[in-house]
C-alpha cells in the first residue's frame, strides 16, 4: 500500500502462468458477453473464435443486464457508444456487480472526448472492472485526478504505468497500458511485455481484440493481472509469427486470425518476452 | 398431413436441382434485403455479392417496409436486435406479406435470450416466413410449444429434425436445422445435407452467411425447400473447397469467400452430398 | 459560369499531382472523422489505416459536433442512416460549415430510397461538402431539379458527368461519379481515371472505401478536385495491383489493404491512366 510503489526484480507472473492460462481458456472456451463498438464487432468475435473463446454480443437494453448474470466474463467497450448500447452497458455492470462476472472496461478515446470520459469515469465508480485496458493517453485520462497528475504533464507509456499503479491501488483494478512495451499492474505488481508488431496499429481493433481478450481469460484465470498478461502474450506472440506471413495489414490481420487459432500454450510460454 | 410424417427413400431435392437453382442466382442477381446483426452485416454482404446476388442493408424503419415491396427476398437475423431495427423488421415483415416477397427468419440465439425469443415467435406469428433457419437449440425453442414437446427433452440435429417437421406443417414454413449435418424439411419433405468444415463454426457469421443465401435463393427458386438445400449446399461444398486452402479460420473465411465466387453450378452437383 | 462547360485538352490534374498529394497524406496522417454505415465501418477504418490516415468513428449525438471541430476531415455516408446516426451527421455538418473541416458526402442509394434522398438533399443544403461521391444514379438523384433533367433521362456514366458538372458549379462542391471511368469535376474542369477492377464492385464497400479516401485527401491537399482524383488513383491503381495476387473476392479485399499500404506516390503517378 505504498504510495511509491516498487517492482520486484523476480517476475511477478512467469512464462508458465501463461501457458497454463491459455492451456485454461482452450479447455473452457469461456463465454464472452461482448458490449463493444459497431467497427470491431465482427473483428472480436472473430479474434475470440480463433482463440477458442465464445462471443455472444449481446448489448441492447432488453437483454444485456440478464446475460450477464450467465456469461463467464464481460468486455465494456466505448468505441461507438450510442443512447441504447451505454444503456445496455450500464445494466451489464450493475449485473456483473451482483453475479461476480469479472469484466474489462476499454475506454476507447478517454481524454478526447468529454461525454465518454464521463462515461468510463461513471462506468467504473458503478462497479469493478477486472481490468481496464487503454493506451497511455487513455488510462492518463482515467486517473486525471489521481495523485494530482494531469494528463498534459505526462504521456509515455513509461510514465503513464506510474500513473496506472496509483490508480489500480485506488480502483483495486487491474490497469493494463498498451504500446510496443506493454505494462501491466495491480497496484503492487508490474509485468511487462514486449512482443508484438507496428502492425498491429494499422488494423482496426487490434487494442479492442486485446481487451475482448483479457474478458475471455478473466473468465478462467482467477489473478486478473495473469489473466491481462496472458490475453497481451496470445495476442502479441501471434502477432510476432503474423508478421512473418504477412505483406501489409489486410495479410497481417488474416493471418493473425490463424495464428491465434494455431499457438499452442508451449509456443506462448518459449516465446514470450516478459518482465 | 401425417402427424408422425415420414421421409421417402428417394431425395427430394436432387444434384441437378441445386446447380439449376445456383445457375439461376447468377443469372438473375437477386436483390437481397438484409435486416442482419451489427457483427456480420459487412461479412453478409461480402458472401451474398461473392456468390452473385444484390445486398441491400436497409434495416431502418423509414425505409425498410419501402424497400421489402421490391427487393428479391428478405433476411431478417435478430443477432443485435435493437428497438429501431426490430421495428424496421416489423414493417419488412409487414410489407412482405401484402407484397409476396420470400423472407427467411433467422432467430440467432432464439430460446437463449426471452426478449428475442418472444420477438422471433411475435414476427412468424406476423407473417410466414419462407424458411426459418437456426441451431438444433433455437429451432426447438421456437417449436416449445408445437406437439407438447419442450425444448429441454431433444438435443441432438436429429432430434431436432423430427421436431422440425411438426414446426413445418404447423407454419407452412421450411425449417432448416444447421449442424455438421444439415436437415430441412417443410413438414413432408426431409433433406439431409452433409459436406462443410468445422471452421464454418470458428468465423463469426457462418450461419447468418447461410440464411443470407437462403434468401437469395428463395428469390429465385420458387420450391423453398430447393432455395434452402442449394444455399447450404453452396455454402458447404465452398467451405469444403476453402478448408483445403487454409491454415486457420482467418484465411479460411478469406478462401470461402473466393470460393462463392468460383463454385459453378456444376461443382454443386458433382460434390453435394445429400440424401 | 458557362451554360454549357467545355472540357480542357489538357489534363486538369496531372500524375505528379496526384504523387504530391499521396506524400502529403503520408507525411501528415489525417485524422478523418467517419461517420459511415454498420455494414462498412471495420472496412473502411482498415481502408484508411492501410494507407496512411488516422480513421476516427465518432458518430453519436453527443460527440459528432465536437470531433467536428478537430477532425482534419468528415466523411458522411448515409449507407444505413438511423435516427441518432443522422442527428450526428447534421451536427458535424454544422459545425464543419463553422470550423472550415472539409467534408464529403456519399449519398449512397439516393434515388432508391425516398427518405435518405431527402435526408442528403438536407446535408447538401445545409452546408458546402467538398465533394460528393456517388454512383451514376445516386448523383443523378441528387440533381434531379437542376437543369430541368430528369434521373429517368439519363443514366450513362457519360451522361451523368455532363450532369454532375452543372450540379458542381450550381453546388460549388466536387462531383465525383464513380464507375469503370471515373469522371471528377468541380463544374470547370473534368477528370477521368480509368483503372481499377471489376471484382472493387465484388466487394462490399468499394465505393464506401472512395468517399473515406477522398476525405483523407481533403484533409491535406487544398483543391478538392486534385484531392477526388487522387483517392480515385490510389485506390483503383492499389487495386490494379490487387488483383494480380488474387483468386477472388476474398483473396482480392485482403490484398487491396496490402496494396494500399505498400503503394508509394511515384507508383500512383507512373500508374494513373488520367486525362
Amino acid at each position: 500500500m505504498s504510495a511509491t510503489p516498487t517492482v520486484s526484480a523476480k517476475p511477478a507472473v512467469t512464462p508458465q502462468d501463461l501457458a497454463d492460462a491459455l492451456a485454461a481458456l482452450r479447455d473452457r472456451a469461456p463465454l464472452v458477453q461482448c458490449l463493444t463498438n459497431v467497427v470491431v464487432a465482427g473483428w472480436t468475435a472473430n479474434v475470440l473464435l480463433a482463440v477458442g473463446a465464445a462471443p455472444a454480443m449481446v448489448d441492447n437494453p432488453h437483454e444485456a443486464g440478464d446475460f450477464a448474470a450467465i456469461a463467464g466474463a464481460i468486455l465494456v467497450n466505448l468505441g461507438t457508444p450510442f443512447d441504447d448500447t451505454t444503456e445496455a452497458m450500464r445494466l451489464a455492470v450493475a449485473q456483473a456487480s451482483l453475479s461476480g462476472t469479472p469484466w474489462v472496461l476499454d475506454p476507447v478515446a478517454a481524454g478526447a472526448l468529454e461525454w465518454r470520459t464521463s462515461l468510463a469515469q461513471q462506468l467504473r465508480g458503478q462497479g469493478r472492472p477486472a481490468i481496464i485496458r487503454g493506451n497511455a493517453s487513455e488510462i492518463l485520462a482515467l486517473s486525471g485526478g489521481a495523485g494530482g497528475r494531469g494528463v498534459e504533464s505526462v504521456d509515455s507509456p513509461e510514465a503513464a504505468a506510474q500513473v496506472a499503479m496509483v490508480l489500480a491501488e485506488q480502483q483495486r483494478s487491474v490497469i493494463a497500458v498498451s504500446g510496443p512495451t506493454d505494462h501491466i499492474t495491480d497496484g503492487r505488481r508490474m509485468v511487462r511485455l514486449s512482443n508484438g508488431h507496428p502492425w498491429l496499429t494499422r488494423v482496426t481493433g487490434g487494442g479492442c481484440a486485446l481487451g475482448a481478450l483479457m474478458a475471455a481469460f478473466t473468465a478462467v484465470v482467477p489473478d486478473a493481472l495473469v489473466a491481462a498478461a496472458a490475453a497481451t502474450a496470445t495476442l502479441t506472440v501471434a502477432a510476432d509469427s503474423a508478421a512473418v506471413r504477412s505483406r501489409g495489414p489486410g495479410s497481417f490481420a488474416v493471418a493473425l486470425l490463424d495464428e491465434l487459432a494455431l499457438i499452442e500454450p508451449v509456443d506462448l510460454g518459449e516465446h514470450v518476452r516478459i518482465s
